[in-house]
């Protein structure tokens, strides 16, 4: 049983920026990525259409046996895994609850700042999950969708990308927050530029969170409780997309840190729709 | 069968500019649109996974009946039509063949460059079309895979529009064309600003030509010679998309033009994979 993989999935290749941190942290653990290229991105969609995607890929994972499914994207975290989970599925760990914490554990003032895909941000998933854990606090968010186009590619110290933070950050100054969610796995690619950005516009004590260190924790945590991490290194990681191209490789490379050698070569798999 | 409707599709919503000439020149016409905007955007995708979408499309369209297929789609359009249809379909008008006439007409030094998605420009269609009407032609293509969001965010006289268009064609300038070609139905939403940077980084007398106005009148000449012309107004156009949110009715009124009254509303369409 803690010799079966873990299985992640994302909108697109986002989620390669949790799957590099999961296997920073679990060495020995064994993963199965899927990234929904053909349909990316998830983030401007409806919630009717993000949780059918969901499905999708849930009866996906299900194939490959795994032992916990990563929710590595914002947009479908924030439906609620009771929306694209069945009865037997193995734990699903969302990117929401981990950020939430993560938030409330960082800020001093309670005045937490969410930058997310517009899907994420109607879906209030993020200020529900801060206040259930701290009542008292203060969210507010900002639908950043330029950021993944950006992120994509790859303009990253570009003076579009800081004209855009800018842009997105301004609203933020009145609100004075300490701490800053980023809420789309796309979004670490920017991180540099956007903490350059808010600590010019909102003072140079504000944290910027990144979810998906957070999650890996997380994820860590909860193997360990169910005592699932794996014994011995089963490293043989596999990388599935619904869409396949050399931008696709590209991109990839955007998002898996150079720390785990050569980035993932992805298979194509093509998902039937699930009424 | 003059009074059958005219399909149109699109990844998007980007192809109610072409709807949107269509209904200015052709006031009797009856329209049936579906844009794929559960799997939208297609400019960054393979051409594999464009072709099936497509075809679904197509499929989509045959069973409205109609008496004729505007592929809206830059990107569909560059993959050929003989790639998604069937004998017995309807005729098909792509718009990559009107753009490339329309640019040779307007260009007198022949020129020209070609602004299009990554999946547009290496299919090489607008260069192949260009070049077999007039082999003399230079052609230097420029991805701008940006410019599709910030049309969707209305973006359209920002500082931060300003500065990508600017990014996008500085290439250009050596390569000094006189007439620009928008090879993506969302650029038009764009195209004061480019005309703008154009005149400024390539000269005034760059010629900015915008597809959706030339592909409206390919339709007319080619309807009329099939006879095929509607004869009386029939006007109770449908418009269909794969998703249907919100935000998707707030992007739909960017792209539909004013002088057709009220923005269409878009009701929900399911479409099932094709093998």
């Amino acid at each position: 049983m803690p010799d079966r993989a873990i299985g992640i999935f994302d909108s697109g290749l986002g989620g390669l920026t949790v799957a590099s941190e999961l296997c920073a942290l679990l060495r020995d653990e064994r993963i199965v990525y899927l990234g929904d290229t053909a349909r990316v991105p998830y983030g401007t969609k409806s919630s009717q259409t993000v949780v059918q995607y969901a499905k999708r890929n849930m009866q996906f994972l299900r194939t490959h046996n795994v032992k916990a499914v990563v929710v590595a994207c914002n947009t479908v975290s924030a439906q609620g895994v009771e929306n694209f989970s069945q009865p037997g599925d193995p734990t699903i760990i969302g990117v929401i609850q981990p950020g939430a914490q993560a938030a409330l554990a960082t800020s001093r003032s309670n005045r937490i700042a969410v930058l997310a895909t517009p899907g994420t941000i109607s879906s209030q998933a993020y200020p529900s999950a801060i206040n259930e854990l701290e009542p008292s606090a203060e969210v507010k968010q900002i639908a950043c969708p330029l950021f993944v186009p950006l992120a994509e590619e790859g303009w990253v110290d570009h003076q579009v990308t800081r004209l855009v933070v800018e842009t997105y950050l301004t609203p933020l100054i009145d609100f004075q927050p300490d701490t800053i969610i980023l809420g789309c796995t796309h979004y670490p690619i920017l991180q540099t530029m956007i903490e350059t950005v808010a600590h010019r516009l909102l003072g140079s004590a504000t944290q910027v969170v990144n979810s998906a260190t957070v999650v890996a924790k997380t994820v860590r945590t909860q193997l360990e409780g169910l005592d699932l991490l794996a014994r011995a290194n089963k490293n043989q990681h596999q990388f599935f997309a619904t869409d396949v191209s050399n931008r696709s490789q590209i991109v990839a490379q955007r998002f898996w840190s150079k720390q785990h050698g050569t980035p993932p070569h992805f298979s194509h798999v093509d998902l039937p729709n699930i009424a």
